[in-house]
């Protein structure tokens, strides 16, 4: 897992231990930070303030705002999107929409990620980067259950998976951070249905039975 | 189609006459400022000036700075989810598909959606407004489009429509404004055939026939 996470760019001067408690507790201010102020108006002052520790604590874990950000929204998000391997497709699937469920509604959370993304129109880099240690890491596990599926007979091995890995995130973020409406565990449970019923594995043609037209 | 507008709050006072053409120019100086500076930094002062009117010429139209926006916003987004009816399932979620990918890459409108769906996690009212004026009447027209496809036999009538609807814009705001990866036009046709096989007439239970564990 740690594979995923953002290698620091600066290593540690001389002999320096970075001590993984303090880490976290930097982490926390880092969430908080943005959950009152967003992205835009975060200051390393204002983070070291509210973590008790100096700005030199700081820098010695990442070179800049956004690879301070940028890590720490990894390190929630990351482990967030491991579920367990069900032996099913479709408990696959709901195990995988709780988790994104879960990690859109944490409580440190609920703000920060709509924020991010705002001003990553703005910033490409920052997208980049969000892309890459945050994006990334969670859609290989999207991909493995895939995977999975395919290995067992269950899911046809023809489908565009940029497709199918965006149907399982994207509706849930759309609900709930795009619309403003709750996702419900009945959603969940029709979700997950719709799911199946494109993935599955089935006779070929038949799901485009009612389409006379294309 | 007017109908679905924000009705003005404030009556004009007196025998004033609303000139369409200057409400036109408030509106793209609207889209202008928060293009560059984003809702929460947006003030009445600073599109009046770009659009060469006074203050009033503003409040004589929108009691408020959120009132203006989402009215400017819903004339833009609104008419732009009006799509003809093709005949064909895959056709009208293609013209569907198409037809939101051109709202959310409106040269105007890029940046403008994620910033103000980010304040509208802090703001209540604000999310209120986009889902009544914005959200609602665009998701008239796609619940139309289901309509349509179970009367002509095409789409299963047991649907959760919340699901399907919400299969239609997020992966498409999810793709472009979350994962900042672009929309091929491959990508649209095989959504398209995703969203077909998922919401297709087909003889009952043949859509589980993987899932043995459910």
């Amino acid at each position: 897992m740690s594979a995923d996470r953002p290698t620091p760019r600066r290593t540690p001067t001389g002999a320096a231990v970075l001590r993984p408690e303090l880490t976290e507790s930097i982490a926390e201010a880092v969430l908080d930070e943005l959950a009152e102020h967003g992205y835009g108006r975060l200051s390393m002052d204002a983070v070291a303030r509210r973590a008790g520790v100096g700005k030199s604590a700081l820098y010695r874990r990442w070179p800049s705002k956004q690879d301070m950000v940028v890590d720490v929204v990894s390190r929630l998000s990351v482990p967030l999107a491991d579920v367990p391997d069900t032996g099913s497709l479709r408990d696959d699937l709901l195990a995988t929409l709780r988790a994104v469920l879960d990690w859109l509604d944490h409580p440190r959370f609920r703000s920060v990620l709509p924020d991010l993304l705002a001003e990553a129109v703005r910033t490409p880099a920052l997208a980049d980067a969000l892309a890459k240690h945050v994006g990334e890491p969670r859609r290989l596990r999207g991909a493995a259950l895939l995977d999975r599926g395919v290995a067992r007979g269950d899911v046809r091995a023809d489908l565009d998976r940029e497709v199918v890995l965006d149907l399982i995130a994207a509706p849930l973020y759309w609900r709930l951070r795009g619309r403003h409406v709750p996702v419900t565990p009945d959603y969940l449970e029709n979700l997950a249905d719709a799911l199946v019923s494109m993935v599955s594995a089935a006779p070929p043609g038949a799901s485009r039975e009612g389409d006379g037209a294309s």
